[in-house]
């Protein structure tokens, strides 16, 4: 019997279903990302001149800015989703309301090596990669138009990624996406009726479970979820209750990147090198969610095929139980580093 | 400048970045659906016994059930997402809620010939088509464990068809989506402040502006919506006031068909056959809605290379206006019916 499942924290039931995964094309045929080829990429160094000047860049040996030499590297994005210079105009059309798409688009180059994935970077170097996320969160959350700063990773041409080389991207937005509205509201219903955030709670069920852990260290826990939406879907949560990503202490950065390397070395083992989104849920930048909202990062795999109306609908057919996700992902053979 | 623009039902907000739009691997690469290939198609006359038996056909020369000479068919989905057996069982799992996966999985087959695409239908059978949904909603509303039928369309394998001849599916489920919820909510907020329905307001202003209507007879208005959340996104509206699509009149189903049928057409001149979704939204079952909601269905090509985050954020980027889209639409050349 099929098994519906409810987010206790947005309140989405989803559908797992395994007696689908032995259907045509299951989930199992993964378009594997292409191997990486250099050529002409605007994201390799010698080519900083293709970008536009860059807002932040890691140089273990110093160096000029747009110049090689650089280990990790931001640069505004060539074709922004939103403009930074300007007001908001907010304004109403009729029924409608509207403002100018005001914001800031950055790319965060992970590495030099185009050949490299996020995963393959050892942990000190995927910890660079979310102090570049922090310190530009920091810089950004200065300019108080912004009420969301959106942190993901579209890894492979499936996932949506129109550039080989490993990169992530922020948008700095002047509203809040629906889905975090979802998340703070959820958590602030239970905080008021229980005084606990929900996602300690899940938190402590999960560890004693245990049946849902992909990977854990003092710091971080991984899961798939209870009620995940996509087959190896992933929550990477900080032990610590804490609102803003942007505030973790310099431990944590320490122990959260060998816990992220760890989920994609063992989803890149179980699943050939899949392509992938990651998006980072923190807290809006100007509310007061302390006490009730929990930081975490979602890893989710693009696996072709999962039925296409789901985006549409908001309703989810998962054909892979979190358990059995989390079981493959926690028995693949993977390097210890 | 990019353009922030606020769906008044929901909330959501969705980036306009027409800037975006001349940017590599753009969204008019759009991936044509395959020609058909008959082959062993367990949806083709004579194929009968290759599916799950029958619940509902159309023969207008009479005929035997699980037999060529229909020209709709209904049958349950051989790999069903749901099973019709069985209670709910809810039960709480120490924070998590979860119950069994109970629920109907049917397939509505719109034509026997193997090569026709919905959009290649008369008016008249696409109605028939729109009788079987009717007929089926009707039928299982009954059954008081279901709390919502989804109705849907996954057109070509890019929007999640695994089998080409031509068919919707119907997902009678014990619980609500969250995007029904959200937009009922809405509705309802609307309503207790107007004492008016959202849509109705949508419906009078989209024919003042005129800009955005791709297709309008009598009864139905079709529209790129305001805060298009993609390219070529479309709405199709009823203009009375309705909650309940099972229960539109004859008259009504008469005027869809048509006005469905030119946006399709239209859809499919302009972007040359695209893979689309289409839902289905209407009240759930056993819900007093009939004041403020409105049924209406949406309308969604799929687009190759469309940020891949979109749907792990619920936040979106639209490269395209709506009323661009609505223009190209509108001005597609295609034959009068």
């Amino acid at each position: 019997m099929p098994d519906l499942r409810r987010d206790p924290v947005v309140g989405r039931w989803v559908i797992i279903s395994t007696e689908r995964a032995g259907r045509p094309r299951d989930f199992f045929h993964v378009e594997p990302t292409r191997p990486s080829s250099a050529g002409l990429c605007p994201f390799c160094p010698g080519q900083e001149h293709l970008t536009p000047r860059e807002v932040l860049a890691y140089r273990p040996q110093a160096g000029e800015a747009n110049s090689p030499g650089w280990t990790v590297r931001v640069v505004p994005n060539k074709f922004p989703a939103l403009q930074v210079e300007g007001d908001l105009g907010r304004v109403g059309v009729g029924l409608y309301d509207r403002m100018n798409g005001l914001g800031a688009h950055e790319v965060i180059i992970e590495t030099a090596d185009h050949k490299d994935t996020l995963a393959d970077l050892p942990s000190k170097r995927i910890e660079d990669v979310l102090w570049a996320y922090r310190d530009r969160v920091v810089d950004l959350k200065r300019d108080l138009r912004f009420r969301y700063i959106l942190v993901f990773k579209n890894h492979g041409a499936p996932a949506g990624a129109t550039l080989e080389h490993t990169h992530s991207q922020l948008i700095a937005l002047p509203v809040i996406p629906t889905i975090v509205m979802n998340e703070i509201e959820g958590c602030r219903t239970h905080f008021q009726q229980k005084e606990r955030c929900i996602y300690c709670d899940i938190i402590r069920q999960e560890q004693e479970d245990t049946e849902r852990i992909v990977a854990e260290n003092q710091e971080f826990l991984c899961i798939a979820p209870f009620a995940a939406r996509f087959p190896f879907e992933m929550w990477i949560l900080p032990k610590r209750h804490a609102a803003y990503f942007e505030e973790s202490q310099k431990g944590q950065f320490e122990l959260l990147a060998p816990n992220l390397s760890e989920a994609l070395r063992r989803m890149d083992r179980v699943l050939s090198r899949p392509a992938y989104n990651f998006i980072l849920h923190t807290s809006p930048l100007h509310e007061k969610t302390d006490p009730y909202y929990h930081w975490h990062i979602e890893i989710i795999p693009k696996l072709t095929q999962v039925a296409g109306f789901e985006w549409g609908t908001g309703f989810y057919i998962n054909p892979v139980t979190p358990e059995d996700s989390a079981k493959f992902l926690r028995e693949a053979d993977i390097e210890t580093r």
